[in-house]
């Protein structure tokens, strides 16, 4: 009963547009783990952050409590220098398969700790899990082997990585208080702290598709968390990237695979090595390792290698057969004219609809279920031709997949003006 | 699963501005009452009231909402007019005791349905628990009868007038949003309608003794409760008053059932009779009983004999000997002046802390604690004159009582500014 602070106090505090003070805020969460806080009050207190803001000195104490709260890991005993990404998700957003060998081959450790996916954006293992044998579970002594090793690992991260994440995220999620910035910037930065990178590169997405739908909130977020991640001894930077239209031309999971495996051998679409690039550079650079052209080893095969090793490291077989899908769907065009919008939140969905992604967690995925796209945004099409081939594992999924895609496309007479797909680079 | 509405998206509208509608707060209350919506859900929405506020709508559909929760009394048998009020609390507020026998001594029906104290502020039935045999629970039918026969009542209110209100009140004491003005007033006037009175006068408080701390917070909720009322039929008007000061002179439960009676009996400190008979006036007119002069119901006995009987018909002795303290200890004045300050907060703490009040839900009270004031601001004091005697069980409560009164006081050289006791009328 000799509690330093009264919760009911904090609450008001933050409410009235105050700011809690270190010691407070490292209370609140270890409080808030061990249960002595109740849900009730850190809902009602996340609606206060939600509403009223944090500065920046208590985002970085509620992020460093978070990782108090957990594991920490070490890499230091590594040779290589690490140098890590985050993206925010996106449709289609299958970066980080590419991204890894490529940064990785030029000598970089690269500990991509991944998720699962929930909702509309797909998840990497998920994707990955696609090629048989692949598993996505390693400890945390065979990670470190593979970073030495093979220089690259997309694996599953620990739940022992800051623990209090992972119940406040859970409590947000129902009270309807995700899309607080303070509240987002501590629950990503918590973990890439915790997991010890010594630079991390944010692709910050804002669209349809993306959880920021607001290019200012994208940036706030990015500008939050490059600061955050500077306090605590990270070299940062972030790209803001539009996620208006699905990245590539695939949306699901063996699919996006092998588009992956497209760019790798040096093709793919281009906005997928665009993005690519220019985050493998962003990371490469902050590792120290200036003055290269990363689409050399695209051309080269050096990222193909990396990504056959590592692939194979975790008991994968890069050259087996993926997954096929039972059912196929046809849209084609019924005018002649130019593809104006590809909406990437209309897109995701549907795919999420074929099976593509999961309606609650721990749900399985179809790894054969996706949409593969055969125009983007600015191709001209004549009637008759191929827009794009939905695949599901049942033939009763088109319907719904379809209706999601209703109104979130449009063929026109004028092609659209063009967005930059990446807006700024914020550091 | 086939449930009309989305909590998160309600709380998700409510975070951001909007407004709910009718159907969606029936459905969220009466989902919170069978658990559907979870107290984390209803914590994080609360919050989001508190910070964007509610429109009058609003504000009714929430309340009919909570008393669609419960059973709804029925006065309509009587042969008098109903009339009620409704004190949102302050140090020394013992006004229901003369209040009620006044206003019945009239011919109008007065049902006060009251609780119990918890922290600074006393509840009115632990002030007449002091007289020996004296019992708060009555039936409906026992209320009705005492109603018709002696013509007001004093008893508790029955778990069953608005159980949602209940649940609502506990999560919001723990969460930090008891102070949101749309809950405070949906919560008193949900009990008030489903107790079923015809008339409502309200005593709205504001000053560091009571719920508001400033004026123009108490001026909005008496205006959000007075328009609240009149949308649900009732009649109603408010009286914005002064709680930076004790009302009257005794502070407790035994000590202020005796000022009570003394105004009965035509005496009692001035501010007390002030109170009582403006709220009286009001209460009659809502009533329709116009063009008396209340006071001469105190100075004549009539309303002297409603009390009697009305504590004779809850088993109580009106001529019992109350209980008395074991110990008391006197504050005299150090120097020559004039009180000019003697701040509600810190005598009602005070009070608090010698046993007059609980400190947890269902905690037993000290009949015989609590403070008798000698002196009031504005009253000329010499060296050596007593300022005011504390009272409890147990002689160890006096140092920390008196710890609460430290710089709650103040004797200078000049009379301080007189501030009115009844700041406004609204209706």
């Amino acid at each position: 009963m000799s509690e330093p602070f009264d919760v009911v106090d904090l609450i008001h505090r933050k409410r009235d547009g105050g700011v809690l003070e270190t010691a407070e805020l490292q209370w609140l969460v270890s409080r808030f783990t061990t249960g002595y806080v109740a849900n009730e009050q850190m809902a009602a207190l996340a609606m206060a952050i939600f509403l009223q803001g944090m500065e920046r000195r208590e985002i970085y104490d509620l992020t460093q409590a978070m990782i108090a709260s957990g594991e920490r890991m070490d890499f230091s005993s590594l040779s290589r220098p690490t140098t890590d990404k985050h993206s925010t998700g996106g449709v289609g957003d299958k970066i980080t398969l590419p991204l890894m060998p490529l940064v990785a081959s030029f000598g970089a450790a690269v500990p991509q700790l991944s998720g699962r996916g929930l909702g509309h954006t797909g998840g990497t293992l998920d994707k990955l899990e696609s090629i048989p044998g692949w598993r996505a579970e390693l400890s945390n002594e065979e990670m470190l082997q593979q970073l030495e090793e093979v220089g690259g690992v997309i694996c599953a991260a620990g739940a022992g990585l800051a623990p209090a994440d992972k119940k406040l995220y859970a409590l947000r999620d129902i009270t309807g208080t995700v899309e607080a910035i303070p509240l987002i910037a501590s629950s990503i930065m918590s973990k890439k702290i915790a997991e010890g990178t010594g630079a991390l590169v944010l692709d910050v997405k804002f669209g349809t598709g993306a959880f920021m739908r607001e290019e200012a909130k994208a940036r706030e977020l990015a500008r939050t968390m490059v600061d955050l991640g500077k306090d605590a001894g990270v070299k940062m930077s972030a790209l803001l990237t539009n996620m208006n239209t699905p990245l590539g031309k695939t949306i699901g999971n063996a699919n996006e695979v092998r588009e992956s495996v497209e760019v790798l051998a040096g093709g793919g679409p281009e906005d997928v090595v665009e993005l690519t690039c220019a985050l493998a550079t962003e990371m490469l650079a902050l590792a120290g390792i200036t003055d290269v052209d990363v689409r050399e080893h695209l051309r080269g095969g050096q990222a193909m290698d990396v990504w056959r090793r590592s692939i194979e490291a975790q008991g994968g077989d890069p050259d087996a057969a993926m997954p096929t899908p039972k059912f196929s769907h046809e849209v084609r065009a019924e005018r002649d004219g130019v593809l104006v919008r590809q909406d990437a939140l209309a897109f995701g969905q549907s795919a999420w609809r074929l099976g593509a992604g999961r309606a609650r967690p721990g749900a399985p995925v179809v790894h054969a279920a996706g949409i593969d796209l055969a125009v983007k945004p600015g191709d001209a099409v004549r009637a008759g031709d191929l827009l794009w081939t939905l695949h599901a594992d049942d033939a009763s999924k088109f319907e719904r997949a379809l209706e999601a895609l209703d109104g979130g496309w449009e063929i026109g007479d004028e092609a659209p003006q063009t967005q930059p797909l990446i807006l700024d680079r914020i550091s």
